[in-house]
């Protein structure tokens, strides 16, 4: 056990300790997993799906430089890495395990002594405002951080609530006070990010503003009010890169208690009298609309309440989403759980004021009627189990996201749903066009029921040519190789997407758009070569690829994934897949050959995505495209292995530890993950209502279902020994299908697994007992 | 008479020739008057005072580049020099006269040939877009402009309605045609200028965007609509400066029909089968709002009707505009009668959508309630007789303005009423706080009525210290000289706006502002140095300035302008400003030898505004703080002195020219003033009621009053010989007074002028026929 970890335990230890009378679920989250390495999660401030993410930035690296890549700069996605020894200061803005970076808007960092203007480095803090700190001084739990900064002897506090970040700093006794407000900062802050930045000195205690950079959100509006609890004494900045021209303003004295600062690389401070009153608050609103609309979010939501109401506030928010499970399990195990469950809901976030104005796709600003619209879509990666997650425990929440998806699409120049949203805007990071699913998925659990209107929206997202080789898989039934670095894995992505738009048809009871995406579901076979039993991409000649290494993550066809794991991306239509395989038993033989294989380290070496500990042999747990693969045992004839690997995987990749995900946290995706498979199910298909059955992790697990109902997942006695299940009976009654419906939980009930030592080799064998299929074979 | 002049005299010769059985007013507007050296006129298509002005570009030049002042930029303040030899394009936004430059948004050029994507030197057009024209193939009248391009041998029309610019280009037979949309482009045009530019391609016949610029106008934001007659065929577009990070992008083929770009520097290409149909009408909407208040300001204005009908409604409304005046004279009077009254109804200019949305000086966006929302008020000039000439002939404007100026302050973080307004922006050119005084006369004349509305917004503006020397002014009564270059103007400057508030102070019942704001008014006094007759600076110490020339323009403490001419700049207390000089002896004298001097170069040669050209004697035309200085021997036993100066004036500064402009036309003051002076009477000091009464230019003039009423001013015989006023009758009254009152035009009537040769040296010489003067001497 290294140092690090060893400090986090104690810290979740004491917690325990203290609260041990009545230890509330929201007590339970940690944090800090995840926040060093691979995890990308941050330890700061926040609430339940909320804009503002209020955190410390250890620092922040671009990502290439005059076009040269920085490595270390993947581990900076949230602004924080855990083996830090200095705080840069808090900004606002972060996202939330993703593999790209970007926010980090609106930097503030209190000091003391000499006003400094500039960060300085991380082996050099005296150079700058960043500050040392002590990871011993450190608290994280939802909703609340503090810190203390060493260099400045100063006690920082942070809180949230959904459109705005707080601020309680105690400064030293007798000492004067600053804050930098840095408008420079950011993650992923490359020369040139900040497009324009605006600064209002309004009054002594209210500070407006707006800036707009170009990032991985290639034009990003961030309006903010900043009220302050003491008024300011005097105030100056420094604009690092003068624009040529600044007109008649020259004729001010603009560098000092001048209230309105415009450039490009702006960099202000605040001097207060924290000699005589030693704590300063600061409420930083944020819109992507106005500064109006940014004082609009401050005045509903932090004016007239103390730092320690809205901490308070910001607990019981996360407590009353957190308490809708209750768990049995060790204190780890309650600790990752509960931690699981706070990463599902940080993103996607709220994007819009509290009148429902929001900057749209368009950049022109809409009012949301009757929905909340949301941003933050990382949908190659949410649309397999967050999504469907959030289906389950927070369908208002999900219906709302699907309605932001079609106003996405609506406001597209391409007429596109959403690829990857990232504050109203579309970065189109990685493959497929997943939002279809996500639609597809909630209309199926009936979550959402604007069927014509989201159809609209799925066909002509999935028609427009341009997109990465739409208009040669239209005609050829796959993207050849010859088009695309990705052509075999979005082939089999774009085939499983339309399968959920042809779902969609059938409920609009649209039979021509049915059988058109019938159809194309069916395109996977297009890139099967039997002769070796994998997807294999072909050239537009019809020729397959003639090298092709099945275990080679690099220039064979895929996107972040090897042939091998992507050729099991066909989760809608199993029994077709393991026809192509050549059989079920050549299907089982691939699958535990995955799983249990030796992968080496050159066919992933160069892949940010995948390292040794994401792996389970050659399954690779840290990248998406095969979180459905461990459940596919189900369609076969020994599904009990599915109850075996399970257990593995949530073992080796979900820890309580600083470096306990064993990947990129994306946004949710592995949290939902591990909270399927603890609760003994997973949606393979989102777009049917089945979740395909695996095996509880807990002993005991209670879920309040938003209809009020409850369902209740017990399965006493279960162990890393006794992970197999035995039988299952709902509601009293002999279960013997690998798969239950999205309709049966909400009955509610009691779901009663009997575990066991061995496998259960002879339930769920028979062809009833088997999850959905689009065919039964390939000559369907 | 060069060939330049002889040309356009033949142009205006011929269209009177034409049109000559019912010559409409419209019909004498000649634009091209002022567009070649000092008036800073555009020639192209705009309506009363609207958003767009649709002009051809001829060049463009930055002011500095890298710091260093480039001289001959200032030439291209309005995008034209009429002795150019190319055109660059016609670009959307256009200042009309000003002495610095910007605008000149979202540029259109059509082309056949090769595509070029840079608009080559003037002196190399083939290098790029630009073409060659010929100045016999121009037609520009009031809504439209037509030219050929010569280099393409396409015919370009322009007409324009308040938001919209529309284009109609007739390519030449069989060639595919193509439009340059260069969003690069900028009047002002240094590199950086442009921060962000955004274009969809919403269809093949829409295209939207926008870009926000940082020019004289801080940070200005041009949305965009494009609507085209035909459909697109391919499109294209190259960004000149790649920005580091564009992301996922980079996955597209962006060069080539991708229908959306975003950068820094973006020109981009629409190709059109014009060799099938050769017309091509573009319609170019703007909004300072959003591409959908663009979409709906084009919607509103431009959609469903043709180019033809639209420029015959921009002729219309051009001709309802100017058909309030009738007069007699000559073709030439006539057209600068005609060209003087379009030239001020130009600027300001409507700066709301149609549904009353704008960006405000906040950035943020808000509705207009009840009024419409004005822009460009360069207010240094124009308060002089610009907005007194709105209060007499468009009352409901100028009422509007007023409240776009007090929301302007109501929206600053100074608390200040606009300086120089600029699309949203204070650009902080030039001195002094004049809104105030068009606060005041807008009030005294009864055209704006919340007087404690616009008394809170002055006394504000009047009251921020930091604002050039303000604090000093008002603890010693004067701007010292070591603490502004400006200290002796800008005191002058004050003072009499100090008086505008105590106007206004005393219309709202307010004894104490009232007697504040009169000390303040007396403040010009500080700084007169009896001991020279002469406005003399001050430094802090009280001493006067030592080595001091009262003919120089520089470094003597006066803007644009020596203390001879300013020190005439007390029009509210022109009698103490007498005795300060010395009596009326001493005055008159100086008066006298101001306009009959000889003033050596040396005192103006670095100096843009000022040129021989523009001079009368020492007295400056083509430049403001003197235009007022030919009406003070009013408050003399000498006024007749005013009829003689006052046509010296009008004859020297004023021609059917090219050139025809003794200095920048300045957003209309200098049209303001020739169309006060041809009536015979000026708003000396606004904010009185008064006209300072000169003599009548024409023979003949009927105005139609904004309340139905007519005013007929009649001068049978006067001439440049007969230039003297013998007698004035008001409606068959002896009239002997030196002034005439708001109150006594709006009853309409006839002014009847008798003209002689000879002044007659006994009219108005009695103390009761004396203008206003708020003392009758400094000891008051």
């Amino acid at each position: 056990m290294n140092n690090l970890r060893k400090k986090v335990l104690m810290m979740t230890m004491a917690a325990a300790t203290l609260s041990a009378i009545a230890q509330q679920p929201v007590d339970y989250v940690n944090p800090i997993i995840g926040t060093n390495g691979m995890g990308h999660t941050f330890p700061g401030a926040c609430t339940p799906f909320g804009w503002v993410q209020l955190s410390p930035d250890t620092d922040t690296i671009p990502h290439n430089v005059n076009g040269a890549y920085q490595k270390n700069a993947y581990e900076y996605c949230a602004g924080y890495q855990y083996r830090d020894k200095t705080i840069v200061g808090f900004s606002h803005t972060h996202l939330s395990g993703t593999g790209h970076s970007d926010l980090g808007d609106i930097l503030l960092m209190p000091a003391v002594g000499d006003v400094k203007l500039n960060p300085g480095r991380a082996d050099y803090p005296e150079e700058g405002y960043r500050s040392r700190f002590d990871h011993a001084t450190e608290k994280a739990v939802p909703g609340y951080y503090e810190v203390i900064l060493d260099d400045y002897g100063i006690k920082a506090q942070l809180t949230a609530t959904q459109r705005t970040g707080i601020h309680k700093y105690t400064f030293p006794k007798g000492k004067d006070g600053h804050l930098i407000l840095d408008l420079v900062h950011g993650i992923y802050n490359y020369d040139g990010k900040v497009l324009w930045a605006n600064l209002r000195v309004e009054n002594d205690t209210l500070l407006t503003g707006y800036r707009i950079t170009n990032g991985w959100a290639r034009t990003n509006y961030t309006y903010f009010a900043i009220s302050l609890s003491q008024p300011i004494k005097d105030y100056g900045y420094k604009d690092k890169e003068k624009v040529l021209y600044n007109g008649f303003w020259r004729r001010f004295k603009l560098e000092k208690n001048f209230p309105e600062i415009t450039g490009r690389k702006i960099v202000a401070y605040f001097n207060f009298d924290t000699a005589n009153n030693s704590e300063l608050v600061v409420k930083v609103a944020l819109s992507a609309v106005s500064t109006e609309g940014a004082i609009k979010n401050l005045h509903a939501e932090a004016s007239g309440k103390s730092f320690e109401q809205l901490a308070e506030a910001a607990r019981t928010d996360w407590n009353s989403e957190l308490k809708h499970f209750e768990i049995e399990g060790t204190p780890d195990q309650k600790a990752m759980f509960y931690t699981s469950l706070y990463h599902t809901m940080i993103n996607p976030s709220v994007y819009m004021d509290v009148d429902g104005s929001y900057r749209g796709l368009d950049h022109n600003i809409h009012r949301a009627e009757g929905f909340t619209n949301y941003t933050i879509f990382s949908l190659w990666d949410t649309y397999r189990a967050e999504h469907p997650f959030l289906n389950l425990v927070k369908p208002g929440r999900n219906a709302d996201m699907v309605e932001s998806m079609i106003k996405h699409e609506q406001q597209s120049v391409h007429g596109m749903l959403p690829i990857w949203s990232l504050m109203g805007n579309e970065n189109w990071c990685m493959s497929g066009y997943h939002a279809v699913s996500v639609l597809a998925d909630a209309i199926t659990k009936g979550v959402f029921s604007n069927v014509d209107e989201a159809l609209a929206a799925m066909v002509s997202t999935s028609t427009v040519p341009y997109y990465e080789g739409i208009a040669d898989y239209m005609k050829l039934g796959y993207i050849p190789l010859d088009k695309s670095g990705t052509a075999a894995s979005s082939t089999l992505e774009y085939a499983y997407d339309d399968w959920t738009i042809y779902q969609t048809a059938l409920k609009a009871g649209n039979k021509e758009i049915a059988e058109t995406y019938r159809k194309r579901a069916l395109n996977y076979r297009t890139i099967y070569d039997t002769s070796i039993g994998f997807a294999r991409p072909r050239y537009s000649d019809g020729s397959f690829k003639k090298e092709f290494d099945v275990l080679q993550t690099y220039g064979e066809g895929f996107i972040e994934g090897n042939s091998w794991n992507f050729s099991f991306h066909v989760p809608h239509d199993v029994f077709g897949m393991i026809d192509l395989m050549g059989g079920e038993g050549t299907f089982v033989q691939k699958l535990d050959e995955l799983f249990s294989m030796h992968l080496p380290e050159k066919y992933y070496e160069h892949n940010e995505d995948i390292t040794e500990e994401c792996l389970v042999g050659g399954y690779v747990h840290g990248n998406e495209p095969s979180h459905h693969v461990p459940y596919l045992y189900a369609w076969t004839s020994q599904p009990w292995k599915s109850q075996y690997w399970l257990r593995e995987i949530l073992n080796k990749m979900y820890k309580n530890d600083i470096n306990g995900l064993g990947g990129n946290d994306d946004c949710g995706q592995m949290s939902a993950w591990y909270l399927f498979s603890v609760m003994g199910f997973y949606p393979v298909c989102p777009g049917t209502d089945q979740y395909v059955l695996g095996a509880p992790y807990l002993p005991y697990l209670k879920m309040t279902l938003p209809n009020g109902k409850t369902l209740e997942i017990k399965a006493p006695g279960v162990s890393d020994k006794k992970r197999y299940v035995q039988s299952l009976k709902l509601n009293g009654k002999v279960y013997d299908k690998m798969y239950i419906t999205h309709e049966d939980l909400l009955k509610g009930g009691v779901l009663e697994f009997k575990m066991g030592a061995s496998p259960n080799k002879r339930r769920g064998l028979s062809p009833e007992d088997k999850p959905y299929s689009l065919t039964n074979g390939i000559n369907q």
